[in-house]
């Protein structure tokens, strides 16, 4: 049997990289393997189990990476995926998950798009004075990105955002397919070429050295004029190039082609990083990325999760693990600088305030895909438990507080709360840590055990929310089948004054709900309603989920088609009662939107004309 | 424009089929694109959103399909999808997907593992009595298909199963990895070999002349070994061999690679169909199994919503939507026979059940999948706003209630309840017809427009839950943050009997719970509890799901270890108030659970040896 468990190809394999892309050099075969893999015995799984240590991470330079095996992990979490139905987070929220990424060693953070609103500006600005000028131990610092159209109050914004980063970058783009440039951009190709070019000249001469761009559409682009632009942006100063399937219908090996024709055909490409950007209307996004990866691509951009618009785009989480466990073997050795260990955390905080919630069976960070490790016994005959696992659950920072061996009970203190927050990876101080402990206190006094998910969720529900302008004073709610719910409510504003509604409903949460609204007086649309209980057991806490619609006033612009599209809102709220939770998810989506709407207003007052 | 609408490839490719695999011709690249694609303009969105028209299903003989560009759709949502933890369905839940299934045009179903236990056996009866006797005006009836290790009396409890369907098949497979066959099997290959052989040629004894064989572990077994124990089987009889890859590691032209060997290598290949069955674990199911099919594979193995254990397996959903979309492009031209507009319903159905939910940003099926279509207005200056879908809502089936025409509300009748509900694939009569209308009467007094959701809900609700042990009297709550929550439930057993009981709890659904457990006195352990409005508005129907486990005593067989493992229930309520459909979800998971545990009490007595 030992034979079984040792690898002759992994050290043969170990140094051979994929030589960096050149037109003299296109890859023929995407996926290619080697012969000698299949004519051999097959790789055994313990084999193949990730493993943690990794080639250094390579000094970052804008248009080139010393290691020719090394692929960049561009995360576009905060931009692509936050512009998704009802996935609008604060700037607090966003603050948080470009820690989070940092942490997880992403190369880039797309932190959002500057000049949608002045929101997204001040988010992604706080994003680059903070999170990008935080350098870890080995050296790394990730790179600020803001998104821009190709105009230069867009590019203004951008830069206005990331400057304060140590390492920004602005990505511009422009449609290329024959249908955007005629209807949408109303342009011929040659002033297609010509806008272009002048915005990278003119993202560069305001002193950013890093920028990348994207030919929208570019699937449905004209092969020799994709070249063509791509060769006049690589002049301008462009130092990432970066080819989306917009529409997410693209094939592995036909995705893969159209990367290995640009790096063939387009002139200077040698001077420049090649990226790809798969949508995933197919459930085709990680094979198509992983062949633009095989194909030359060196940066891959990616979700937390795979959430973005319709389908999502290809999840960080899925790529990331296929380099780790199958790069040395079957994708030319390319590896990646990620610190997997803070895949899980990562995953659910950006589940949580994203509000798309990831399925069981979802790849890596369902609930399921370690179920060989829950709580449900097995009698297995067989001993070699771990060869049905190509992961180890550790490898992707998934602990279980029953294994942590730490417990918070009722009399752990203050200072025990804080170290386990710690080591959850939150910072809680000062008044946030003082509300904290009391609804500990308050959960501990009637739960025996307090987890790490009990803790995970009064985080979220008393730390990330937005400004408060109603705050829940108390509910008192009756229903049941006899009918004729009833609910009374106490709401607190902004000024400390108290008011007082009742109000009869369908049941108790309709019953509430309407009472709220007898004080708030905003009309509003509830488009979604949701709760899971995030911890085992019939006294868990539950989390509630609301989405709601406001009137007309709170728009926002979408990068990609430049239309208008009204803002959803999104609110949660934790507790052990869950008409209570109910309550307060709907209290804090509604100051979301309220806080949004002042945002709005002010904007208008700066200027309308910077869109 | 004009040439933009216009695909000069479809036309030149429609015919073009890859011809079927022989060891003559292996093909020498997966995903193999004609260069004359990526040297000519690219084909346009419009030309690829599916047509609906097909050629015709070509007529079914088990071991050869007489149209070579066919790729046979097996679904195994009912044994390895409704494996997964706390997936367990009813048998009438099962019968019920069934149909979806055929109406789908599924050719194969796997109906279930008859050997696990008694309740499995009856359920794929059932649907081979029922569902595999139905034929449609094309003469179409789906094949039905138990699955057995290589044990007689496992195929024994097969065939006792199949064999009422018009087109019964046996589906056994054995372990063929040398670390399975030493620690499981503890057998010698050639003893493997030897009980495959004796086994196939058994299940054909028996009058079986359909019967699959999988290799199980395929993807880790030796290769000249798996040629040899294939070919075997071809001598013995089998018509279709399905290869896994069982913990879903493969890239796809790897996996691609594996399908084309068995194809070059293997004695006896051209007269039997090569089947597919890939784990989603890295995400590259869908992406796999297409490469699989492009290397000679003729049938693929799915799940409806890719449900299965760990990461699930590849989705019906994605890879038939995938030929659809793509199949004359760059698929080689093939095609299955699938009915798409039924796409939605199943998908609906499976989610349900399984209670496994779908993630919004599901491809396909997901919420999101179709947002452009939402509520969600869009000022677009866009007018071809159809070239961001490749597919169009339609085509998957999925209409919206105010696109229908047709609302129901409090006035209408039973007769247009009942006309509405076979619309949406429900056939409901007798007392359940006069149960749902007078549900349906109580939430049209509270609501001014009852939408198919609601109708849906409601008829999972009242139409498929397990039999009957207790029954909801009624239930009353107080609760709010004053805390003491107290709720006060009736119960009504089997017999008529009423049982009353109050309690204290952490909130409105513990109180409620815990007054349950004192009636029914069952020690259980909640696993999970969830909850959606299924419809838009304050005033939504909200669906609760809760998964529970039992004691010791409910445990059920693995097929793929043979592996004892505790079976968990799920039950769900659908209500307008959430803690009434709270106490019903609970109950009607405690109704299951009691009704499996009878089953296995009488299983025992029918003789443990079965196993």
């Amino acid at each position: 049997m030992a034979t079984l468990f040792t690898n002759p190809n992994v050290s043969a394999t170990h140094t051979t990289h994929i030589s960096s892309f050149s037109s003299n050099n296109p890859i023929p075969s995407l996926f290619h393997l080697k012969p000698s893999i299949h004519s051999q015995k097959l790789v055994p799984f313990t084999a193949i189990i990730c493993s943690l240590s990794r080639s250094r991470r390579p000094e970052y330079i804008p248009n080139r990476i010393p290691d020719p095996a090394y692929v960049r992990i561009f995360d576009t979490t905060l931009r692509d995926g936050e512009q998704s139905p009802g996935a609008t987070m604060t700037s607090k929220e966003k603050l948080d998950v470009a820690h989070q990424l940092a942490k997880l060693g992403v190369d880039i953070i797309e932190a959002g798009f500057p000049a949608a609103s002045k929101d997204d500006l001040e988010a992604v600005k706080m994003i680059a004075q903070e999170v990008g000028n935080i350098v870890d131990q080995d050296g790394h610092v990730p790179v600020i990105c803001g998104l821009a159209r190709c105009h230069k109050k867009d590019i203004d914004a951008a830069w206005e955002a990331v400057k304060h980063a140590k390492r920004p970058r602005i990505h511009t783009f422009i449609a290329t397919s024959e249908i955007h440039m005629k209807y949408k951009l109303k342009k011929s190709k040659e002033e297609v070429i010509e806008t272009a070019r002048s915005m990278v000249r003119y993202a560069r001469s305001l002193g950013c050295n890093d920028v990348e761009f994207s030919p929208e559409d570019a699937g449905r682009s004209d092969r020799e004029f994709l070249y063509q632009i791509l060769g006049e942006v690589i002049k301008a100063g462009a130092t990432t190039l970066n080819i989306p399937d917009t529409v997410g219908y693209n094939v592995p090996d036909e995705f893969g082609q159209l990367i290995a024709d640009i790096g063939a055909n387009t002139p200077g490409i040698e001077n420049v990083i090649i990226s790809t950007h798969c949508q995933n209307d197919l459930g085709l996004s990680t094979a198509n990325t992983l062949a633009g990866a095989c194909a030359g691509a060196r940066q891959v951009e990616v979700t937390i999760n795979g959430i973005g618009e319709r389908a999502g785009n290809a999840s960080l989480e899925e790529v990331v693990m296929a380099f780790k466990c199958r790069g040395e073997q079957v994708l030319g050795g390319l590896y990646t600088g990620i610190n997997t260990r803070h895949i899980v955390m990562a995953s659910k905080m950006v589940e949580e305030y994203s509000g798309l919630h990831v399925q069981p069976h979802k790849a890596i960070v369902g609930a399921n895909a370690f179920a060989h490790e829950s709580g449900i016994h097995q009698d297995g005959m067989l001993k070699h438990k771990q060869t049905y696992e190509i992961i180890s659950p550790e490898d992707i920072g998934l602990f279980r507080s029953n294994e942590s061996g730490i417990v918070l009970g009722k009399l752990s203190g203050r200072h025990a709360l804080k170290a386990r927050l710690m080591e959850l990876g939150y910072e809680v101080d000062g008044t946030e840590l003082d509300d904290l402990f009391w609804r500990f206190k308050d959960v501990a006094e009637k739960k025996k055990i307090t987890t790490d998910d009990d803790l995970i969720a009064l985080v979220s529900d008393v730390v990330f929310q937005p400004q408060v302008v109603w705050k829940l004073g108390d509910v008192q709610v009756t229903c049941g089948t006899l009918g004729l719910s009833t609910a009374t409510v106490r709401l607190i504003d902004a000024d400390g004054e108290e008011r007082v509604a009742c109000s009869v409903g369908t049941g108790p949460v309709d019953s509430a709900y309407k009472a709220v609204d007898l004080i708030v007086k905003l009309p509003v649309t509830l488009l979604e309603y949701s709760m899971n209980a995030v911890t085992e057991g019939i006294d868990a806490i539950a989390t509630t989920r609301v989405l709601i619609r406001g009137d007309n006033i709170h728009t926002s612009t979408k990068a990609s088609t430049g239309e208008t599209f009204h803002r959803t809102f999104s609110g949660t709220g934790a507790g052990m009662d869950i008409v209570v939770s109910s309550v307060r998810a709907y209290i804090n989506a509604l100051n979301k939107m309220l806080g949004f709407k002042n945002q709005s207003e002010s904007k208008a007052h700066a200027g309308k004309s910077q869109i």
